[in-house]
């Protein structure tokens, strides 16, 4: 907690109401005394926060194309070396050495029925003033492969698996072929793996207006969505094998670090892709032949969707600079007063792909506005009892470049001393999204709770808990969400840079944020700039102010508790309810194979099917036998006794901050062992959409029923480990 | 049953398999014996249909535009006349005067921001052989008003009661202003009704690409989908009210018949109404500027809807020939052996807006099929033991007016005669559908059971049955389905001649016809030709032959049955599901207005919307309360008694087919009192789609409680009455 110091100094500002109001809270990890102290603490941090500073920050860090390995994201790292100093804070910049691949030659052009060469251009905007620079990254997927092929063009809807399955049925094989998907449903960089798996030799991915364009809103500059030119940048490395440099895997890319070749890295693909705009999609669409596309596949350009793998041919040729780039990591530190050597860990990435003021600056901006406040505060004497760790990544975007080398670089310290990583990543208007460990789950809404927001006026909860009543779709579902003011947390796949300290190293983990008021196209395009971010993400930088309201109580808590403020009971209910979800699925599909198979049996699909359409049957599947989910049900039976009775003491502070390390394997998931974690991570096929109890779920949905077998054992084993590891924290 | 005679001739020809065969099967309304003999004659009568005299049939009579009061369509009158003549049935032309308004000036143009003038003209084509033909109706709504009008443009979506609902919440008041509504979801007539409810002074409907266009597949000429141009005629008379002569409400419309004044006709709009084609809505649309549209009001066109009633203007000048025309029904008949006042009666309209190749003619040249078959048979010696009506009726498609004045004219017989009325319309590949009277259900089964579907070779059940599996959203409602080879048939509202036959007479009716497989955009337009009926609806006319022979074997078994083949156990168990669907609706709602008035209370809605949307909560709604159902669950109990044992002797017949007639309420339904049958009506708000229980089941969804009570005991009332008819039949 902070000194004594600072306490004197702190009460007189406070009026005795308030006082007395803040009196009434006990906090999750703290006394009913010190429980006073840090309310009062946060209302001073809070007075620290001013939006327009942020706004300032925001168009100063986004005021120039600032990706990783570029000399202006250099400056951008040395700015915010210089900001955190001047805050007070102990500051350094930790420099990786990674691969980084930029486009030297883009050529995508339709060569029959008819002609078109694509663009591969956003043109600046005159009501964009920093759409028009210099240093700007083409539009390209990083990691896509060096290729130059032509062929028949295949429209594949998403590209997701079930879509492949769909055209299996139609006749059209994407083998040897190049496809066109969009985006949208599942992460980008899944979009070519699987085409690469079917046999496609190259891969286009466009953004389709239905998802991405005038079908959303008015698009920019008239309003935020994406105009026909828009083109969303971004890495397609397979990051659910691993993330960061694909040749230092495990590792930290220093200078001296052992580097596998580049054709030896095992999350690189081996076609082509490239990103395009609607505008250069749509002659490409038009001319395709073959069937229909079912309705399920059609956008919102303004002619019949088809499948193609006739006539129509294009001709796809990029190569690249496979450079080492320096990766410049800021990272700050203010010592804690009582136990150094615990680190709450705070990060937002400073790399964008072009001027990103939203992707990453606005929540940077946050970040800093945070470090700020806590520097002013350390200033008038507030000590943290623990120590204080912000950084800012490099390298995010091409794959979690900056995050995962130094967590790979400090693994041994980490599990020693990180008590807790909160991420952050682009911010906007709207409402409250957390995410992360489900036993931070207490700890966030007991933060959100105290936390106004700034449009309607009431805590971030009751906004929260609206939204859903109303997304809610049965009248007892929205009586049930009506009837609790608390907020469920998702849990995390990837996407940012939380991955590495969750997901390999079992670091307790939150990504924090506000959206879903802040819509629009701009996202990895030339567009996400402070013209636009002004206008359309979060004028007058209100949600700057809550976000750093949100993560800065959260880290000031973390950081000041007695007791780390960790619910394991919420763990509990929430890997109770994934495995209710599993033995349903298993279930689910067991009936709906039975009767799908019996179905094909008897022809119904060729009953019902247009017979003009030429549809194939689906094929059979095998059955899905029972599993024997039993193991998993008693680890939750111990899991339950323990945490239902669990109270936590202030000698044990290490000791349940490294709890959800045991949740970790270190075999890791089948195929991809960097990910640890027995409970969260990235999907195979969805990227960054999370997978709960990933080895289970993933197998039964993959239909290895073995494999789905032993993944009930060691994820069992490991709630098991947990149990007993808290079991030993009660009895001490 | 046919005469002796003829049975005689007949048995020769059948080998004795096929004999041995039929007997196994006993139909309803026939014994052992006669059930053998009525299937000889079914597969006598299907080796008369010649699909390619159907697609003939087709050619001739679609070879011109043939509107009502047309030259040309009083040569298809004729044209039908001497074809029965030629089959050898007695046949002749009844003629009505009847109102029948058409196009003098149609002026659409956007008068600002930007200024635009509509075509309002669809262009021949040059793979459409009759698309150029002089005689065409221009594209308008029949029974629009007169009128000038010119003000700000509002989009209403589909321009339902709840797309109302939603604008009130966007603050935008259609208010003396025009509104531009899609085709699609409710009936085109209900658009500009419930725009002028809503103080509109004009309304235009377009076809929008998403419901009917491109979005669908490939436009016509390419495909079958509404090209750009197409425009869907069709008549605004809010039949609902009642169809027919507007100046001879419940009576045949002679020409000695006492007509009202026009503007004392209940069933005209006063406000004027135009459709477009999507080609004219998108300047029209793309000019709108106010709130954008929410995504379920959006479609195809390739710009951002917007809701308007701002600064885009339209101005809207139509005015109209307002004629009294002929109105020419075919009426043709074959006299029955044993009961010649017992009338099976079989009809299908002539009338085409255009040349009206799928709609009416496929139907029609089935029906004609059928006639010359039975023809063809009664000159080999078959009687029917019952009256066969055929009729052709001329102008349904400007509000059902032949065949109602034709019923209205001759009610009193046709209460006395009817057996049945059997319908079709437009007809197409793909699947069995009908709808109608609930204890004709059984006959029907029994009929598509014994037809082979031309695609797939399995009976129209079997086919049916595999598109409802797969239809079918569960597991548990697939495999339901799964389980039965009978199909439910529909309840019918309106859109068809059905109407006065079923809901203002009693009279037991069905509509039959096959599709699902030939969408497109052709209806009500220039494009309804042979060139794409050929192409596209039922290429070979296969499933010409194939509703020739479900219709011509349903009028047989009636005609000849000796019980006629009536099963009032369906109706009870189709009435008893009706009972529960608006037990269930009346809780639901109560439930969820209770739920959503607390939302408004909690003001959830303003936290959980955009603020920058600027979206008014709904408005609270009154509770809703406890209605006492028990009449008709007494009532239910009671019919359920007495359909459980109920047989049926030959010496009921007429009791028996009148018993539908003990369901009409003469008071008819409230505000429109031409609707008098208990179970079946048109929705006020949906037009052509039907409502079950329409008293009880409007009152509700209208939350007009004190009427939802009255006509609970309305219909209970008539329940009682069909029970105690039915038990004297037993009693007999």
């Amino acid at each position: 907690m902070f000194s004594t110091n600072f306490t004197r100094l702190l009460v007189p500002l406070l009026c005795i109401s308030a006082l007395a109001q803040a009196q009434q809270k006990k906090i999750l990890g703290f006394n009913d005394s010190s429980s006073v102290h840090q309310q009062n603490l946060e209302n001073l941090f809070d007075k620290q926060l001013d939006r327009v500073h942020i706004g300032e920050t925001i168009k100063a860090l986004s005021a120039n194309p600032h990706h990783i390995g570029s000399a202006n994201g250099a400056a951008v790292a040395q700015e915010i070396l210089k900001r955190f100093q001047s805050y007070g804070w102990d500051a350094k910049i930790e420099t990786y050495q990674v691969l980084f691949p930029t486009p030297k030659e883009r050529v995508l052009e339709l060569t029959g029925p008819t002609t078109y060469k694509a663009l591969l251009k956003e043109p600046a905007l005159k009501e964009d003033a920093t759409s028009g620079q210099s240093g700007q990254l083409p539009t390209y997927n990083a990691w896509s492969a060096d290729g130059d092929v032509e062929g028949a063009l295949v429209y594949v809807n998403f590209g997701l698996p079930e879509d492949y399955e769909y055209l299996a049925r139609t006749g059209v094989d994407v083998k040897g072929k190049i496809v066109i998907a969009k985006y949208g449903r599942s992460w980008r960089g899944s979009k070519p793996k699987v085409a690469q798996e079917h046999g496609a030799i190259g891969c286009i991915i466009y953004s389709d207006p239905k998802e991405d364009g005038y079908y959303a809103g008015d698009v920019y500059p008239t309003g935020a969505f994406k105009n026909e030119f828009g083109v969303q940048r971004g890495s397609v490395m397979d990051i659910v094998i691993h993330p960061g440099d694909p040749l230092t895997p495990n590792i930290g890319a220093t200078a001296q670090a052992q580097r596998l070749e580049r054709s030896q890295a095992i999350n690189l693909l081996k076609i082509p892709v490239l990103p395009i705009s609607y505008h250069d999609a749509a002659p490409l669409l038009k001319a395709l032949d073959g069937p229909v596309a079912p309705d399920e596949w059609k956008g919102a350009l303004p002619f019949t969707y088809h499948i193609g793998g006739g006539k129509a041919k294009v001709h796809l040729k990029l190569s690249f600079n496979w450079d080492i780039k320096p990766c410049h990591n800021v990272i700050a530190t203010l010592k804690g007063s009582e136990a150094p050597d615990q680190w709450v860990i705070r990060g937002n990435h400073h790399d964008a792909w072009v001027n990103g003021a939203a992707d990453p600056i606005s929540g940077l901006a946050a970040l800093l506005e945070e470090a700020k406040a806590i520097g002013a505060l350390y200033k008038q004497g507030f000590k943290p009892r623990r120590t204080l760790v912000y950084c800012a990544w490099d390298g995010e975007e091409p794959g979690l470049l900056g995050s995962t080398e130094w967590a790979e670089d400090h693994a041994a310290e980490l599990r020693e001393k990180a008590v807790v990583y909160i991420n952050s990543d682009n911010n906007g208007r709207g409402f409250f999204n957390a995410s992360g460990s489900h036993a931070l789950e207490t700890l966030v809404n007991e933060v959100a709770k105290e936390i106004i927001d700034p449009q309607t006026k009431v805590n971030l909860l009751a906004r929260k808990q609206a939204s859903d009543i109303l997304k809610a779709s049965t009248v007892k579902q929205k009586k049930d969400r009506a009837a609790r003011l608390n907020m469920n947390i998702g849990a995390m796949g990837s996407g940012s840079d939380y991955s590495s300290f969750l997901q390999h190293l079992g670091i307790p983990s939150l990504d924090l944020g506000f959206g879903g008021e802040d819509s629009g196209g701009e996202y990895h395009s030339i567009y996400d700039s402070y013209d636009d971010y002004s206008r359309f993400k979060d004028p007058g930088f209100y949600y700057g102010v809550s976000l750093a309201q949100a993560a800065g109580h959260t880290v000031l808590r973390v950081a000041n508790s007695e007791v780390v403020p960790f619910d394991f009971r919420r763990l509990y209910e929430t890997v109770n309810g994934y495995t209710t979800e599993l033995i349903d699925l298993a279930s689910t599909m067991r009936e709906s194979t039975i009767l799908e198979n019996q179905l094909i049996n008897d022809r119904i699909y060729q009953l019902a099917t247009d017979t003009a359409k030429h549809l194939l049957p689906p094929k059979q599947k095998l059955a899905v036998p029972y599993l024997d989910f039993s193991a998993l049900q008693n680890a939750l039976t111990v899991f339950d006794t323990v945490t239902a009775t669990l109270s936590l003491q202030k000698d044990v502070n290490q000791s349940v901050y490294q709890a959800e390390q045991q949740l970790l394997n270190e075999k890791g998931l089948p195929g991809r062992s960097w990910y640890q974690h027995t409970l969260y991570a990235p999907g195979f096929y969805t990227g960054y959409g999370v997978k709960t109890i990933p080895g289970v779920r993933e197998a039964i949905e993959q239909r290895r029923w073995a494999e789905a077998q032993e993944q009930i054992a060691i994820v069992s084993a490991s709630i098991n480990k947990l149990s007993n590891y808290l079991q030993k924290l009660k009895a001490h």
